[in-house]
């Protein structure tokens, strides 16, 4: 059984939220033809994408050639709209909430739905996650770093993660915009070749060192693209936290602890880099993630677990069991 | 012969720059007793130092200790004052660079000397760079990231750098400040242990999509910190070039071909990171580094080397010829 922890959806049309909630930014699709159309956001042009973006059965042919068994189905962070006004987000979540649970219960072999909150504002979002989990039937939910320009130790941020470990919701955490030095990454598409794998450091450097796994220990917390630059970097904090004071001030334990208690995607467009998380986190803890069906994933990701070799064991937790154990899917 | 990259010095004592050029920023060291003594930054208090970050003698002392046959010596990043007015900064960068030359004189066989430039002002940092190569027989010059917020694919910069190539000059990058989403890094002690990764994998980023290693490809460019978070960040980059178009536009060869171009230093503080950087780097593009004498260093590079199990042929680059030949000491 192959789960891909790491795939993104949207509906295929929504009314448009700029007419009725105002605001320039939000996100409309605009059709090119049957099976291809814009992502605006407000009158800037975002990013094309085709059917795969939208249709189950377009992409079921994929996993079906793919040989992966279930997608888990999350918004591309452009759909976040953490800068909106906090009900009109609810409602474009809630839009999007109820359709992806209903692509999961018309397939409920092949797909698993992801929830989206309005977390710039942690009550809306814990209220719009009590919808998804009891009315919808939805386990898990994307969010994206720094949230309302909140990093993950703001203590307003904590009642939302502590919902999630008491909804028994499982976290996937995906970069989004403001981007750590989103004003040096201008050029070059560094927002997501840069930003992304650094956002990522960061999110999860500030996740740690802010407590939330210290007071939540029992959190199921995933990170994109492999975490990003944080496993490269852990050796670096743990060192901090034995050599300076304000490590121990802020968490009784070293960061090391800490980091194998997230869990990553496979993401990492190497087989070396694929190989290090595995020996950093452990299998039990990393699960195949392939940014389906965007430019900068992996348009192989069984192949890309082939390159790197790793022992049938490894494998086979990275394959399914990890992500099973990480949905709860374990009965499904 | 093993050869340490990356080690900091200052001077024993210097004249009060704020009362002579003015601006409230200035480092001043501060005695404590014979062994000891504060930098600070005007009135605020930046860290406690001890004579190893002056005395030749007692470094020679922890060099025979440690097996180190010689120490490269520059500046801690606080001393780099790219925030202050040109001509000041360049005063200031004398000073240290007529004191490191002098310390290199008077131990031929121990120490090599690093140069400091007010590259703020990138012409006059040429003309520091000229007079430190001519008339103090410096081969090397250490640089921050971002220098007077100046990213490196910044035309500004572009002849500093091919001045450097042209001198024969090496260049040696430490992470500085404004470090990347400096804003987000105000606790935990985090713009040393998340900051400068981050910072330097963007400056290397950078350097590679503004062109720099395409049009000098002879120029001899070292980081510190092994490289930060880039090398693990190298992978998406690559993926990123061959994916989208903004890559090719901006540099003809993948990121992968320019970053064989780079040296790094040993400075991971984990046997697992060294082997990566190895692997996806070189062992010919790898020196020992240690931050000798400050406490995010590695107080045993040589026991470090010892723990990631290279091979002999690897090792024995590290240990001095890769550095040998960055600074072209071969004759040495």
């Amino acid at each position: 059984m192959r789960i891909d922890l790491h795939t993104h959806i949207v509906p295929p049309g929504w009314e448009d939220f700029a007419a009725r909630y105002g605001g320039g930014k939000w996100p409309r699709l605009e059709p090119r033809d049957a099976c291809r159309a814009t992502i605006m956001t407000g009158e800037q042009f975002f990013r094309d994408i085709d059917d795969r973006s939208w249709s189950p059965e377009r992409r079921i042919e994929d996993m079906d050639r793919l040989g992966i068994d279930r997608q888990v189905l999350s918004p591309p962070p452009v759909m976040f709209c953490y800068w909106a006004e906090p009900k009109a987000a609810q409602a474009f979540a809630r839009m999007q909430n109820e359709y992806v649970a209903g692509v999961a219960a018309r397939h409920p072999t092949r797909f698993t739905a992801m929830a989206t909150v309005p977390l710039q504002e942690p009550g809306l979002a814990m209220e719009e996650l009590r919808y998804c989990r009891e009315a919808l039937g939805i386990g898990a939910v994307e969010i994206g770093t720094c949230p309302g320009g909140r990093d993950f130790d703001d203590p307003e941020l904590f009642p939302f993660f502590a919902a999630c470990r008491d909804l028994g919701m499982a976290v996937f955490v995906h970069p989004a915009t403001p981007l750590v030095g989103q004003e040096r990454l201008t050029k070059y598409y560094f927002p997501l070749i840069v930003g992304n794998p650094l956002e990522t450091a960061l999110a999860i450097s500030t996740l740690i060192f802010g407590g939330v796994l210290d007071r939540l220990p029992d959190l199921r917390i995933a990170f994109a693209h492999g975490g990003g630059a944080f496993p490269f970097t852990l050796a670096r904090l743990n060192h901090g936290w034995h050599a300076r004071p304000e490590g121990p001030a802020a968490i009784p334990k070293e960061p090391r602890e800490y980091a194998r208690r997230i869990y990553v995607d496979s993401l990492t467009l190497s087989p070396r880099n694929l190989r290090f998380i595995v020996d950093e986190l452990g299998a039990d803890r990393v699960m195949i993630g392939s940014d389906y069906p965007f430019d900068m994933g992996d348009p192989d990701p069984v192949a890309s677990l082939d390159a790197a070799r790793l022992d049938p064991a490894a494998r086979s937790l990275i394959e399914g069991h990890t992500a099973a154990r990480f949905l709860r899917l374990e009965g499904a």
